[in-house]
């Protein structure tokens, strides 16, 4: 298994869905870093299901127990570890499913890689519950690399096709990562994705979308060159979030249909200083931040759980079967993946930001 | 510094593009695997410039010395190590750049990065020639994995927006692996990327494009959960190659415009054994393997260094300059680009089934 | 903070003296393998205090919380927590210490790493409690390995100069490991240091020892070269266990006053098997198994806090002072830490298999 | 295999005693730091054979050629890679060898551990000679360490039982590790240890012994808690060289004949600077560094190649065989130990400052 993360500051996530609890230790944080719980709620708040249309009726307080590293109301140097008890678990609602693998989960893969002995309820360590501890790991992060001027966001750059406004990789300021009750910057694309979920969750079906992540104020030099490379650590975290597709940088994909000569982000003077004419690298060159805004996106596939009639197989039985997810399950998973991708990202970046010397 | 890469077999990549050598160190190889050396040397060509109309005219003979590991042409079990003379380098080619840094490159992030330490001649340890220990790595972990029935392959599936045949994630075989002079599938389309690329070049331009990469034979079970899933290793990998900007895994992401209910890969019995309807997860579920075909692409920006005029600074005078790169380069990185990409994909994977125990 | 250990099994700890709890994430253990935890509790019996005259008055039930890993019994494959509750901590014992750093202890050191921010109640992080959830860990790790045959066990070699029967490398059996209440394996030599601990309890002082381990049924090839040598493994886990201060293997330091020709291990043929002579290297050469019993020694300081009188300093006043160390503390922690060496090989050993491809 | 070492400093060792070269890769170097390549040489001269009654008539010039990594006489930020080729090498040598595995070597290990494949001429990987590159990684971090104020030094303790002066823990300056051209403090038992020396080496025999190796200058606060302690990384280290089969600091096991009282170390305030009353824990505490000299020893077996006849067994004919070990060696590799341990030592703490980000 590898559930951990990093390389100075290490990450270590453990749980299932329906074991006692889910929790984290970060080993290695910076020793005097006063913990904000209130915005620590309000991070998991962000992430949390069961208060609305477009979410998981899955309620949980979700509030972290701090079990160890904290004294005083600050990190202490010792490993910090918190906890949440996994108190709303209806396992009966997976009793169904023992012998067919639901399509698109990890069920049949965990059967087979963990020789029958894989927690196969609620998808065990697979479920997208896990992400509560990597959520409130970013939090923690998140606060320490505001001290440092980093700040972090992010916003559902398209849903089901619906585009939200997306990020300047130009002119961007902290005033751009300002949310309403719903992830996308311009209210009127908002609506019209909450609408495509509830549509799709009308015909028993889901939805996915992308994620768009800046981070502004990451100094000039963080990330190591070759595999230590920012993208490469990114991508390494956010892809530990379940149902995460692809990942780009900057200009991404697009970049492919360009020219150097457009896409080349020369340099000028001003007023002394080294700018940028633009920024299609996404704040990385050579693995490295560059200074500017740094930007990815991460695509999100639909759930897979779903309520429609799906083809699958009885292994008990060795039966071809049709199956009806029921279960409590998000139509679409993007919304609450918003701050599940600021986590990743405030991770790595806290983490590469350590093994650099920058804190 | 982080130019290694793995968990359980270790790759130690070192050299600058006008160091004495570039050279890799393999640690943790399965002892008594048989070096096929004209197989090896045969990968390597396919990455080798100074051939044709589309790559760099700096030629070299790029034979590797093998300095240890290997013993009547078969590994020992000690750390392997190969190096590459840089015979052909012209240092002088940089002595104009030394304080103009060219736009896109790293040469301003190293600068900064190592204080003014860094060997900026050639893009030193950011240069494109590092991938020439990485293919060498990529060769000798091919022949461990094809004796293990896992075939890897590539191919430009586009390149400035001409779009190759792309692989069938559901039908194919290794015979779609076979490639020619120029690695596209279709004869005309890669006719029609040359000429992409002689248009650019003719303009003193450079392109980019998409390199597909497909694994056939991988066995169910390989990949970890959460950070240790085959998207996450195979995209810390494949970023450590310049230039790569995005990574999809499987339908990627198009994946953000499907349903569940389409995207979803269900299941079914064929003669007593479970078979996916489709494959849109790209042979990962969970981050483990499904068996299936894994298939990924990556996004590769055109070259930077162009010979076209563009703005910089030069940071001794202070002044803003203009700046057409001379040098010897690639008016497309693209067709060198696959087998490298094979190359990362091939060691990322070697080590995740020596992780898993399947090696 | 490094408080983790491992290659392929990652060992995490957490907490701190009085933290809510002390514990450990088990990430990579292979699933299927059933949790005796009665046997468990036995072994955890061996390390708990606050029982007899020879250990510290602070008495907790140590029994463990599962937290996630386990379903039905048996590890599931993904990471197994436990957490043991710090019922009995009595922080007021520590507030008079709040500014008198306590000699041989690490309190001065973590003020000073840690900027003042280091939990100092009852050594925090540093506290030999955290050698609760390393012996849980332990515990399950000895289950692991007894299925494959290897059993490993430890005694007090000396304790204070009274030194029991050493372990015979050559021929030793499962039933050499057998223990009574006070694991010295000659009664007398264990009656003797019962006495020794007696007289430094009466004179409020402290005495130390040396612990010796064994490991039978290790299959010849675990362990790997130079840094990956199955010394420098269990030397790295050993140290991990606070208060050790050296660690030998096979005939050790006393190897220094013999010959080759008395230290070298000759080969014979017995029944068509290669047979050792002698075994003075302790079952590893080169970094690797022999197949021979594998055999180490810690030494262990006298325990740092006794009531007799020290000169300490009063960082806040700043003047010299003397200082009794109340609280509960184990006049002697050898007899306790004998559990804790067998664990921290436990843990290094099933570690090296798995590494090596043996589990 | 595991050839590397270290955390943020990366050491990657490889070669055989008979293959092309040995070399090292060290990543993660400070940028910058400028290479006084005499002053390596004359550290390699320290440990070089063939020069001296008590070392290997194996005369090799030792002369490391740099691959890659440094420019401009410094470090470039690149990793460094340096080779020492393998000139005088005669495996001829060991033809007689190849099917009866010398005692107290690895061969027999290797021949299991790698199936048949392992590079046993001269003891392939395992040989001595991986000594060297250790060494000039060493040799290079002794330099950016001295610019720090770190200074590493070390002596024979003892051999064959002839006891050199000890350093002084309270005590030391740089001047104490003034060498002449035999490592010991005091010139009368260095003659009678070189006389013991010669003793053994008449005979066809071999001694071992102990080093002593002291670090001046180390900040407090360099080291981690539980498995990152310098105890368990210099362990993790020292048992890299080949034949170290004990290790301990300060008092080490004499600590387990004193009483708390006795071996705790007190504070007292001196001119407002807390200073310590004695340092048996040889400047660890709690596995951090407290300031205070940092001591430790590491006991050397007597080389196991002698030419005193043997018992072996022939792995071809199933007989049991008696054997001479011919070649080249060392009757006391303690004296060429001397610049490895302290070449060890300075990997490992170089490392662990750059950890804790006092570099």
């Amino acid at each position: 298994m590898s559930s951990y993360f990093g390389e100075k500051l290490r990450l270590q996530i453990f749980g299932q869905s329906h074991s006692e609890a889910v929790g984290v230790v970060l080993d290695g944080l910076p020793p005097g870093e006063g913990l904000d719980m209130k915005s620590i709620d309000a991070f998991l708040e962000r992430r949390r299901g069961g208060k609305n249309a477009w979410s998981t009726p899955r309620a949980e307080a979700d509030l972290p127990e701090i079990v160890s590293g904290v004294v005083n109301g600050a990190t202490c140097g010792a490993p910090l570890c918190a906890t949440f008890a996994n108190a709303n678990k209806i396992s009966s609602d997976y009793d169904a499913l023992a012998d067919v693998p639901r399509p698109s989960h990890a069920d049949l893969n965990a059967r087979v890689k963990y020789k029958g002995a894989a927690d196969q309820r609620g998808g065990g360590h697979f479920s997208g519950r896990l992400t509560l501890p990597l959520c409130f790991a970013g939090a923690v992060c998140l606060q320490i690399l505001e001290r440092r001027g980093v700040r972090v966001g992010a916003h559902i750059y398209s849903l089901a096709g619906v585009r939200d406004k997306p990020y300047d990789p130009m002119n961007m300021t902290e005033a751009d990562f300002t949310n309403g009750a719903f992830p996308a910057r311009d209210p009127s694309a908002g609506e019209e994705m909450i609408r495509a979920i509830a549509d799709a969750a009308a015909d028993g079906d889901s939805v996915g979308g992308i994620v768009e992540c800046a981070v502004l104020g990451l100094p000039q030099g963080v990330g190591e060159p070759m595999f230590g490379g920012l993208e490469n650590r990114l991508a390494a975290a956010v892809f530990g979030i379940p149902a995460v597709k692809g990942i780009e940088f900057g200009a991404g994909f697009a970049v492919t249909y360009m020219r150097g000569s457009d896409n080349n982000d020369g340099y000028y003077f001003k007023d002394g200083q080294v700018k940028l004419r633009s920024n299609h690298a996404g704040g990385i060159v050579g693995g490295i931040a560059s200074g500017a805004p740094l930007i990815f996106r991460a695509a999100f596939k639909p759930t897979p759980s779903i309520s429609r009639e799906q083809g699958s197989v009885n292994l008990r039985s060795g039966e071809n079967v049709s199956l009806r997810v029921s279960g409590r399950h998000d139509p679409c998973i993007v919304p609450r993946a918003v701050p599940c991708v600021e986590a990743a990202a405030a991770v790595a970046l806290l983490d590469a930001m350590m093994v650099g010397g920058f804190v």
